[in-house]
């Protein structure tokens, strides 16, 4: 009889963060739990894998709020549709851009190798690379796009945007849009994938826009692994046609033992740790839509089950 | 015969950056040579360590431009002051940017021991570390610190700066002066010296400055080695009271093959290479600095010899 179900790895701790904050709550980390004890729950916050579990079973449903951006397992076109799905945004950002960074420094810098020579005794004086001037390509620019812009220009990135239509983001120097898609990688410094999993996405980065990059690039993807074409991206890598890729998403995840991009050369995996889910800041994001939501007011952060995001 | 003596060790493309901006133009390498052909020259464009050497030989001299930002070789008591010194200033800010941030998102997401489990096979998705909302202190806010300062107010950090007197920079939060420095650096995560290296700055960096830090705190010097006790810094990454250390400078360059420094855990050894003089800026600098001199106006970025920088 709980209004409110969490259905999260993280259970206990977002049971912590919600109490009193509902008018009733049932939290668990078990699908099995959550239908015994939440049958007529009419919201639930959760991970979008375990709440694809539980769907089918909630009549009184009128609202899901995602704890991830992502939210593909809710999206198959033999799911239920008939209530509000919500997901995260505006808080991966931040976490998007530090890693983003993280990594493009990293190999200007040549920390590793750097590092590998102290190990060896070496006193290594090679001239670091640097990002100032650079241009960097970004496949995506809703909120975490957004905020990686942002940042490139406190790093005097030049900024290239890809998206769909939308030019909402005023960091970017310039947009590009649908046919677009060879201009805009045409020569990039870095291209950055964060875009979501949807029908236009899939195999985006292909053989033909790897192609476009020049062999000092470096490609990053922190949004979802159906993005990329992963043997021709392993293929570019092998040939050096480009000089790295940093991937923190894979079509399966976590990546099987036996996958060849373990073996790739001049590859990072990163293994799904680009952003995470913070309770504490999803908690607080799911309070401020639950106030508007007993209010009756619209949702922040809707997801269009046709558009996919 | 020359006006302008170019004395650095990349003599050649200065002389071809400069060749027809100056009046007449010597650029070498080696003192000798210097000395050989440019004794009537007023003005040395040059690496402190090698124009030293000729300082004393030069009646004409009115200006020396320093290729670096430390000018340490030139302040010795016992050296003529009777020209104009000027070093490069908002050409390294940028750089000492990517360098410290660098390090410190590569200390917050593990990179280092990421890469290790990619090594091994492994699917490491350990929780990353974040700047946003961490507190950074700079000691030392002339044009590089302003320069990090700004990109840490873009990464959501706290910024303390300690200063003789200066207040200048507006990213900073909070300053510090004089006696403060203790309450300066009290709980900061993240400690970065880019002080010059003075008869005040010398050993600031001791055992009990290290002991107000948190044992998770990181510290960076990119300034210069004599601002820090050696022996407390290794004492406290040893016993645990601070998390890392990445050292640019030190007291004796390059880190003698016995020191110390070389088995000390936590220690990062990134050999003088935080911020380059690139020939194409500093020949740009220079040559802004040569129009103000043909024209007898004062020129940027004066040395005080007294102060030390």
């Amino acid at each position: 009889m709980a209004e409110v179900l969490v259905l999260s790895k993280h259970a206990g701790e977002y049971a912590r963060l919600l109490q009193g904050q509902v008018r009733s709550l049932f939290a668990t980390q078990s699908p099995d739990e959550a239908l015994a004890e939440a049958r007529t729950s009419a919201v639930i916050l959760g991970e979008p894998s375990l709440v694809r579990v539980v769907l089918p079973h909630l009549p009184g449903l009128r609202w899901v709020q995602s704890t991830w951006a992502g939210v593909e397992p809710l999206l198959a076109e033999d799911l239920r549709r008939d209530y509000v799905l919500t997901n995260v945004r505006g808080v991966f950002g931040p976490q998007m851009a530090e890693y983003v960074f993280g990594y493009l420094l990293a190999h200007e810098r040549q920390i590793l190798a750097r590092w590998q020579s102290q190990q060896a005794g070496q006193w290594d004086n090679t001239p670091p690379g640097a990002l100032r001037g650079k241009t960097i390509g970004l496949l995506g620019v809703g909120s975490i796009g957004a905020h990686i812009a942002r940042t490139a220009r406190a790093f005097g990135l030049l900024v290239r945007g890809y998206t769909r239509q939308s030019e909402d983001c005023r960091a970017v120097h310039r947009y590009y849009h649908g046919e677009e898609l060879h201009a805009f990688a045409n020569g990039l410094d870095y291209l950055v994938a964060v875009l979501p999993n949807t029908g236009q996405t899939r195999q985006l980065v292909d053989a033909k826009l790897l192609s476009q990059l020049p062999p000092h690039a470096v490609f990053i993807n922190a949004g979802r692994g159906n993005t990329v074409d992963e043997h021709a991206l392993a293929d570019a890598l092998e040939r050096g046609a480009l000089a790295l890729a940093v991937l923190d998403v894979f079509a399966e995840e976590p990546l099987p033992a036996g996958h060849f991009f373990w073996h790739t050369p001049h590859l990072i995996i990163t293994s799904h740790t680009a952003a995470l889910s913070w309770p504490d800041q999803i908690a607080a994001l799911f309070l401020g839509n639950y106030r508007r939501y007993k209010r009756g007011l619209p949702l922040h952060h809707p997801v269009s089950f046709t558009r996919g995001y």
